[in-house]
């Protein structure tokens, strides 16, 4: 997953980004960078780390220039690989050019054996690198329509930034898979993933970026186009039921409250008879557990503290200290748990092994049941559309039952929320605006389920690698 | 402040020092360090840093044996100064000596003086080292006698442990200032300031080590004394208002439900009518905010986000980006606050500064009035026994009356709890077995409010520096 | 400059691509890089500083596989831009290839036009980038018949390894400006710069590549072929004075004894009767000085010791401590100097500081006269085939006699090598087998020297620079 | 090995002693540090490394002051341990001071033990530590008559450099082991092991310090004294012989001169007739090998090549690679080997391996014989006055007569100078004023043969040692 910010006509630029990309740090940890315009040429910096260890004084201070783009990158599941950093930078017929992407493209392996196949040559194995390329092609007069030209054959999730010396474009697909913003600070306009950013620099939310929408910022001002096909809306529904920060309004929506009324519905539909006390996987988790407590009337408390120093660098225990992996981010408050029957409310269940150190967890500091209730239906399909889940086969609910799962992590009960009440409860009661492919396998861009099944790729964008460290080839290395 | 781990009598002493330092982490971010012992002689590593970036894999193999002990340090306020980690590990007449120290001296000048008088050498400024000089010019005939010997010149608050090449020390002042635990895993003893960390090592958690109390552990197993003269009981209440985790048991009580019950002490003496919600200032305002909420019936909901990523490098922001400090590490949930009387709970003032960002950032985030209340009494009196206040000039409540704290912060109305309050949310009604001189000006040790009044010190202990990079003189330096 | 060294059929070629990277080393100190080939797919790991600090055993034992290419650059001299580290690596058509140029493209910027308007987008400023580019579009069946393609296009000086998954191709340019030999290693050939890399793994010397040709070599054994229109040659002379280390071999000269012959003639050419001694800048100037020492007769002595330590990254000295660049790197042994007439032999002047500063180190310490003798021609125009030389506006030879550089350097009399000497020197008297550009402004390329006279570029190559920090536009920056 | 520093009444004085440190790199690459005095107080910055790499421009500019010393230490041979860098900085009864020490104490050992007996606390295995507690113990008036009291009570070998708030002060041991020398600098003093630290920072040289005297300066200027009993020179010849740096004058002798006439008095004692050339191994072994060429009438040629890259850190290469030790710091040269009798000069012998490596270099580069000579007798005792020589039993010449070791390097001849012809080339015939104890195991502080005999210690001073890293005990560590 990904976070993208950008500014234009504000003589701090860059230091503003930097701000900006800090406030989408949890959208991703693994890399960041900033492009910025002097109006004459572009300047960047990128690195691995987070925002606040990579840029530094002398670092913005070279980031010269009134517009900058920024974006912050997720460090995959298994990941000591590196990836390349964004925005990616570079020299085609018309100058200079950046991007910054959060999404995810479904077409991206067939674009990029026919842009090979024409000459085009690869330098990373980023989805976003095609884009480039078929920009650098396009015939078109001017910049906005190479753009145009060029995200009419891409298939997928895409809500980009791109800055050349002198303008700010910003597009979003036509399904709006992903977030973006559009703000005001004094005589600077303002985009970026969520409204967080915004907030921590003082910048007026003005609307979204519509699904499918081209904006354009230069000295001439803002212009707005919408220049694909229209189509359904397919907003990340996971965005709301976890990946967004709770403070942002996203779709329209506070996330906070979408995520209190997730736990409202799950209080209804799945109820805890008889518990004593409501209580969160932190941080994640609070809101709709807060939520489940009002609907049911079970007192919320705090039975697990989340430590403020995880790292994520932590050394590998020895033999016979193991599976600290939760308890090194969570602690049990043995006191509120002991003797209790306890409901402990989380946002989803990926592999279940998380829930079920957590269950035991609980269970070790006294509680005498734990009911686990889950604020979304069970996860059962790979996103590919940005999100970084793990294949089907490592999905437990994609082969297990709720009963199975239950007894897997070793709950007394557990309840998952519907998808009738999710789509109720973030206001689109026929689920018609939100991709929800994760809990239903409804890909919006065509069936992908095949490929979901398929044990060999989980990300159907890009199967040839290249990283700083490491370019497989087509078969797999020794 | 500072936090402490030490085991002996298992193989994997240094992984486990690592794993309990961590837990404790909170305690102290400004620097870490272990010493083990293999029976036969003293290793060290330590560093600036956090636990989790000073040690790898490596250097922890090379802390070799079954005895180890471990120390974090807290970074002062303004700091950019070093100061030596700990612990400390030096060759004496019987050999080699380490030892880690939580609290401080209050008559450290005196004996330092005494002790250079003699032909001491100091390295550091740390009153430990005065401790280490007292025992290596003890003529006492065992490593024991010379610690009695030495602590029973000193005047302060220390929990401490030793380690020599056969030898693990634990040792708790007569007032018990600071606290120390006592757990077992498998056949090997562990101490550690807070049973956090007890539970992330999965040990049993025996009993505190009592005021007074000296234990030593060796081959022969453990023996017991209290060689100090016996005196009232002075347990730091900060302790249990403010730093330790919420998940230890501290002084025979859980620190969250001690919390929570502070919370509901202050809805008792401070209520707020009419008020639509209870917020907390994250994380550590949460329980006595739940509390609140259990006794006013006014709910709880969470207003303020934490930020995950809250650096301390964070670059200073420029001249137009300015007051960053706290809205980079919180964030207001519009939608929660929007038109609402709210009322937030925060453990402590002491500046003020950060309380008045954090009333305007709610009122900007839309809410009506903002009732600031305070789980502890007025902070009006620094610390000389191992927290790190600032002098009392700076301490907002030494020099001005609540009414005029509530007007600088810009709330609606502020409540602190009464002394009294906070006597019996503790069950120490009589306030006779904690020590509370940082809200009622009582130092345990003597009087020193002259010395809290003297604009030069806040710290009696210790009046000449050395670090690292400074060796500041008599004279204040250019 | 660059330094370039491949392998092909041993298992440990990485190793021994970083052994004859140190080797190569003062070819290029900015950064090095190593790419592998296991048969099926590359690896890469490239960065800024000398391979002793880049590679790490870690980072060697990810570059498996029995083939490998790698490069070391040159830190240009102002330079505190970084420039993009080679072997380029990259993804096209056919799979993966990978590419270490030593030389310098003069039809750059031209192609680079055509390229860029074709939709080619460029991600760093190295004309080697350009030949991948060719390389990608040409239509040819084969990889060979591709670079055959390519090559045919550019004009200019390269010594060229290409590595894909399992080909090792050496292409030398038709005027053999820059160095390449073979050599064998048990059942591997091998590829370098110079032959000092061979001799540091104990490899064969087979034979120079040729002007001209292209070395394949796979599982099928070596190939060769001359796909180029023959030319004359044009061998860099400046890589027999200066560039090249004294123990190579080079265009079938030993360069040591090469630069002996250079002193010998410059005796002939140049004498310093009556002087007392002769002595060397060193290291570079030691040979000639011992040539000119057997023919003059005059003693050879040590008048300057070189310091081991000389850091490029030496603080700049404060107000009151100036010009400290040359006596950080020299030092004038007083009593070797002291009341004699001294003839000191250096290579070349490029701008006359530095030589000015040695005189008057040389005078400083004693030295009653100080003859300057140069073993090589007045260097007075820009090379435009590799080598790092300033504009020809920064040569103190291209507007300046050399009674007038004499002047300027102080010295008492200035002797330089002849164009004829030179050319006698180094066996070719007709000056028809080596490029002396740099002495004589004879371009083979085509005339370059209006551009040479021209103030803004130095290198005709590359106008558009973009590095990782920084993509400068058509205009200045600001 | 070490090299010191001291400056005082100049504005910049860090800078300076930062640039003199420098100068002296070749006397210590293990560590540095600086101390400044402002009048008030001393800083102080130490680290691990180079010069060059330690100081910063902002490092710099906090030693604020116009006093300073400073240091650089040697890396032990085998040394991955830490070793603690120097200059010692302490508090103590008078306030702070700290010490910077060139030699080495034979009665550590003891003085250590007396010391602790009393109750001192050592941080640091170094017996400079020792002489600090030695002064914080005197009872004496003064800092002078303290430090005078303190030395009496040392055996050994110290250049030393003292700066407190206000003083700076320099002794030099009876015996004169180690250098010392003091210069000015327009109105300020400095002192250097070495006279090539003045001429980098073109301080004017005065005089050496002579043996057994201590100079203070301060405010009132300097004043000298010979507070120590007198004694025989006993200046170290191995100085003479390799350490220092050729261009320095030691001993009132020039460095250069001095090694060029142990080269001629070489060619005196063991001529090599029929010898075609000599040559040098680089750097150390060209002045004894110039004057070996005088004498002898056979040519002086470069036939190895020193690498400008050595790293210390080069990795270890693989199986297949071995010895590569000798070669990656020297190449030989094939041409000006050939088929050549060659008369190779060195100036000392320690192990035997590295000689080894390089008779076999040459003549795998074509040597038809191979003469070894050697600018000094055997080295067959190991030094206890500072320099870092390996064990009795590791000097390959303490149990090996001449033709075994000629035979082991597999030298066609070998040939060392004799004891006499070096006392006659240092112009000390009678070997009355130089410590020849390397080549004589004459010890002069008392008899320290049967010491140096033991397997156990190479150094007598210290057997307890304890680094950053490690605090080994009485017995071996497992």
């Amino acid at each position: 997953m990904c976070g993208i910010f950008g500014i234009i006509g504000h003589p701090e630029a860059s230091n503003l980004a930097y701000l900006g990309l800090h406030a989408l740090q949890h959208r991703g940890q693994e890399s960041a960078g900033i492009v910025s315009s002097n109006g004459d040429a572009l300047r960047f910096h990128r690195e691995m780390g987070l925002v606040a260890d990579i840029f530094t004084a002398p670092t913005l201070e070279k980031l010269v220039g009134s517009a900058a783009i920024g974006h912050v990158r997720y460090s995959t599941a298994g990941g000591s690989q590196l990836k390349n950093a964004q925005p990616l930078c570079v020299e085609y017929a018309d100058g200079q050019m950046s991007v910054a992407h959060n999404g995810n493209l479904v077409n991206a392996q067939e674009l990029r054996q026919q842009l090979v196949a024409e000459g085009a040559i690869f330098q990373s194995d980023a989805d976003t690198e095609i884009i480039i390329h078929l920009i650098a092609r396009s015939r078109q007069p001017t910049f906005e329509k190479k753009v145009t030209e060029a995200l009419s054959k891409v298939k997928g999730a895409f809500s980009l930034l791109f800055l050349t010396h002198n303008q700010l474009v910003a597009v979003r697909d036509p399904y709006g898979f992903r977030p973006l913003v559009l703000g005001r600070l004094r005589n600077s306009y303002v985009l970026a993933s969520e409204t967080t950013a915004l907030d921590l620099i003082e910048a007026e939310f003005i609307r979204e970026i519509e699904a499918g929408e081209m904006v354009v910022i230069d000295e001439q001002g803002l212009r707005t186009s919408q220049p694909f096909a229209p189509t359904r809306l397919g907003r990340c529904i996971f965005e709301q039921v976890y990946f967004a920060k709770p403070d942002s309004v996203l779709f329209g929506m506070s996330v906070y409250e979408a995520r209190k009324e997730l736990g409202r519905q799950l209080a209804r539909e799945q109820p805890a008879a008889g518990a004593d006390l409501v209580i969160a996987v932190p941080d994640s988790g609070v809101p709709a557990a807060i939520g489940f407590s009002q609907v049911s009337g079970i007192p919320y408390d705090v039975g697990l503290i989340r430590s403020h120093y995880v790292g994520r660098t932590f050394i590998e225990p020895q033999q016979s200290i193991r599976h600290f992996g939760v308890k090194l981010k969570l602690s049990a408050v043995r006191q509120v748990l002991k003797g209790k029957r306890v409901v402990v409310v989380d946002d989803s269940i990926v592999r279940g092994t998380t829930s079920r150190k957590i269950v035991k967890m609980l269970k070790a500091a006294g509680a005498l049941e734990v009911h686990l209730r889950i604020s979304s239906p069970p996860t059962a399909w790979p996103c590919y559309y940005g999100i970084d889940t793990p294949s089907r086969q490592e999905l437990i609910a994609s082969s297990h039952t709720t009963e199975e799962i239950a007894r897997y992590v070793t709950a007394d009960s557990l309840g998952y929320l519907s998808q009738e009440g999710l789509g109720a409860a973030v206001g689109d009661r026929e689920r018609n605006t939100f991709c929800t492919a994760c809990f239903s396998g409804k890909y919006l861009t065509g069936d992908l389920t095949a490929q979901a099944a398929s044990p060999q790729h989980t990300n159907p964008g890009i199967t040839l690698l290249s990283t700083p460290e490491e370019l497989p080839g087509k078969q797999l290395l020794a």
